[in-house]
């Protein structure tokens, strides 16, 4: 064992610390614990027992089995982009940062993988293999921050998956550390169906709850030799969601296929982005095609023809590259844009069929109205994928209420109209009670028994992705009672 | 309860004949019997206690109850076209015909997918939709006579899941019976990101062993604008492979890359549907590009020239719809035609990254020549699913068991090159042990805690998936004493 200076009579952290190689690995003050309080999900804030750094699988391996050995309450976290809470320790969880596990293992170009350690940045990995003609297609807005291995426990998506599916369509193979500190590896080299249960897919999106990843082997993707966007302009949302059906109808995968709404492009056009949307307007559509030169601009005809015959006001597509990034930069930053109208945002992430956005955007136009909070709509049109953002003021007494409600309320209007409670974002601490409005309490018992499969003392991210623990509970006792 | 003439004083039956409305659905005499005493893996046979035939889920379910409460295994079986042995009743299962169950229950368009129930024909959906533009896209050799139902147990493929996926890439709701008769519904409505633990995944593949599927809903696809495919003739297998190599490097993703060797194409020109292929070559390869008219033509003079650059000896495009539709006839009935050259077969299931084709072909010849039996090889080159065929005559005493050893000693030859042991046609009671081929005892342990979540008294298709169950019980017990 090293030797440690801690500042510390706390034998839990002295014994943390000398696992990961001593105080430089290890943070246990209050000052340092405030930054790991929360994550993108800001309401609800908890300081963690300790977060610690380690440097490899093995590490972590030991950590988890120290965990478990002492019962101490542990998750993992990446870079803390999560916008449901995932990471926040409501149980004073020690906290297994992966931040310098960041390596880019390997590139395999002629199988189309790569190894990434889950620390990794998710921009990085593209940006490592651009000149070679690659890319990694899961690109949510927080890409250039946000880390893979965060990317698989949240199963995330981004303005592209539309066309390549989210993270989980990408995953080709894990190493995890279960929750007794056992490491497993699941999915082998990239096969299409893995033999046996798929550990793999169940595994990713799983919010940090069965195992904590340390290794992982994406998909990577040419290149696309041509890409072309559009940007549209309809004075009526319902004309704009109209043009969205159309263009699916008419055979067309756009690559991105996104939309904002009025207050949204008050909000982007105040911020850092600015592109001159015009203010009068109720849609915006930012459309993306990509794929062989050949087919490219064909497509685009047609989608242009498609916005016409919806009463477009105005239709173009990008003049360059230079004017394509500004589009983006500006959808891509959106979220963060409420912040030039409004002191505090909650983003909500729910999903419908694509035929019944028109119906949902009223009904969330009628739960802002009753709530008095301003909701701006900024999301994925193509697959469905909303991204309500209430807007209200944390220091006026009831607001954090009303909004949370409010973003309830516009999950429920998505299941009421056949969809479910997260496209992208992940469950967490946010959306545990409404995880009743999709499942039945057979359906979240099957899960929770999956849960103790690998986590059966549930030390790990406890509290997590189900209805309250105390609720769980009550499900447990009626079931075996039956 | 309807009155039942059945011709039988095994209770038993006279209760399940009860629940499925009378002797019409219920088959239970040894000469009736015989046929579903195996499915397409043929190699072991064993008799069921019954054969019934539910006409809707109520049904199921209380079939399912009926065995459960009287300790009666039982299984679900669809057109018993499955190739690892999934389907055949090892302990004397009740066996749950679903071919009763062949509705196609609601088609929508507009959100692209389709409910079915599962004994409902592959190819029929895409026969139902064509017309309109649409097709079901996994295309597993049987699809003209396999059930949706028995795809999704085994987690289907088929030529085109090198550009499409596998079937799990196609399924976005379950119904499913679990082995205690509730019914539990998995996926809403065609989401992304199911919240929660992805159970739709660990459904979907997992051989019959957790549930019994009873509706299902599948994502269509538009029928794509264009299509080509192109036959070439290698002398050389490494030249062969190395220009399905150069097809996925220069970044072109075709719809289907198939290879056939020497030893198949014997077969297939002594079949049903010959082309003409010529005889004296090592490999031929049948290349499919589809998807915006405007971009196929391109995508193939660029795969001409890769075949000319790989020294093929002849290389061309079909001339019309006709001439590809016998290339694809002589490709997709390549199993059954050993037949015209061989007694007996057994079709193996490895996979391999791409880059190891030539290095593993050579193995499998090695394996051919040691053994004294023939192999022969189709397969989907393009995503490294290899199908060694290997010819041996059951009437020869010892044969049986060498063409098992030989197979199995190709999936070890896939395994030690990165591999593993199926790509599209599951585990059964085939591969049980080649299991260990890929995972460490922790690793099957969890997955058999996993059935245990679902199926607790392992009436439900038992002795499937997973090694020797005496053997897994000792693995049970080694797992405990820790």
């Amino acid at each position: 064992m090293s030797v440690i200076k801690i500042d510390t009579t706390d034998q839990h952290i002295i014994n943390l610390a000398a696992i990961v190689g001593g105080q430089r690995s290890i943070l246990y003050k209050k000052a340092d614990l405030l930054a790991y309080d929360c994550d993108g999900f800001t309401i609800h804030k908890h300081l963690p027992k300790a977060v610690v750094f380690p440097k490899n699988t093995e590490e972590v391996s030991k950590l988890v089995k120290y965990c478990s050995n002492h019962s101490l309450p542990f998750l993992a976290r990446g870079a803390g982009t999560g916008l449901s809470g995932g990471a926040i320790p409501v149980n004073g969880e020690v906290i297994i940062s992966m931040v310098r596990m960041k390596r880019l293992i390997s590139v395999d170009l002629e199988n189309r993988r790569a190894v990434v350690e889950p620390g990794f940045v998710n921009l990085k990995l593209t940006n490592s293999i651009s000149d070679r003609g690659y890319y990694y297609a899961p690109d949510p807005s927080s890409q250039y921050c946000c880390t893979i291995g965060g990317n698989v426990a949240e199963n995330a998506g981004g303005a592209h998956c539309l066309k390549y599916g989210v993270t989980t369509n990408h995953i080709l193979g894990l190493e995890v550390v279960l929750p007794n500190g056992e490491i497993i590896e699941v999915g082998r080299n990239g096969v299409l169906d893995e033999p046996g249960y798929d550990l793999l897919g169940l595994l990713t999106g799983s919010e940090g709850t069965l195992g904590i990843v340390t290794k992982i082997t994406v998909r990577i993707l040419k290149t696309p030799e041509g890409k072309q966007t559009v940007l549209a302009y309809f004075d009526k949302v319902q004309d704009g969601s109209q043009a969205v059906s159309d263009i699916i109808s008419a055979g067309i995968v756009p690559a991105a296929l996104e939309m904002m709404d009025k207050t949204a492009i008050e909000a982007v056009e105040a911020a850092a982005f600015p592109v001159g949307h015009p203010k009068d307007i109720e849609a915006v559509l930012l459309i993306e095609v990509d794929g062989i030169a050949a087919g490219i601009e064909e497509q685009i005809d047609e989608i242009l023809e498609v916005c016409r015959v919806n009463k477009v006001r105005e239709v173009r597509a990008a003049k360059d590259e230079a004017e394509r990034g500004r589009w983006w930069a500006n959808r891509k930053t959106g979220f963060g844009a409420m912040g030039a109208i409004s002191p505090d945002y909650l983003v909500q992430d729910g999903v419908i069929p694509r035929s019944r956005l028109p119906e949902v955007l009223k009904k969330i136009a009628q739960i802002s109205e009753n709530s008095g909070l301003r909701i701006a709509n900024i999301f994925h049109a193509g697959d469905g994928n909303l991204h309500p953002l209430v807007l209200f003021d944390a220091r006026k007494p009831g607001e954090i209420d009303k909004a949370l409600e409010a973003g309830s309320l516009c999950l429920k209007a998505c299941t009421d109209a056949g969809g479910t409670i997260t496209g992208e974002h992940g469950v967490g601490i946010e959306k545990r009670e409404e995880m009743r409005f999709v499942f039945k309490e057979e359906e979240i018992l099957a899960q929770i028994k999956i849960r103790e499969v690998f986590n059966p003392n549930n030390l790990l991210n406890a509290g997590k992705l189900f209805p309250t623990p105390g609720r769980c509970v009550e499900i447990k006792k009626e079931a075996n009672a039956k």
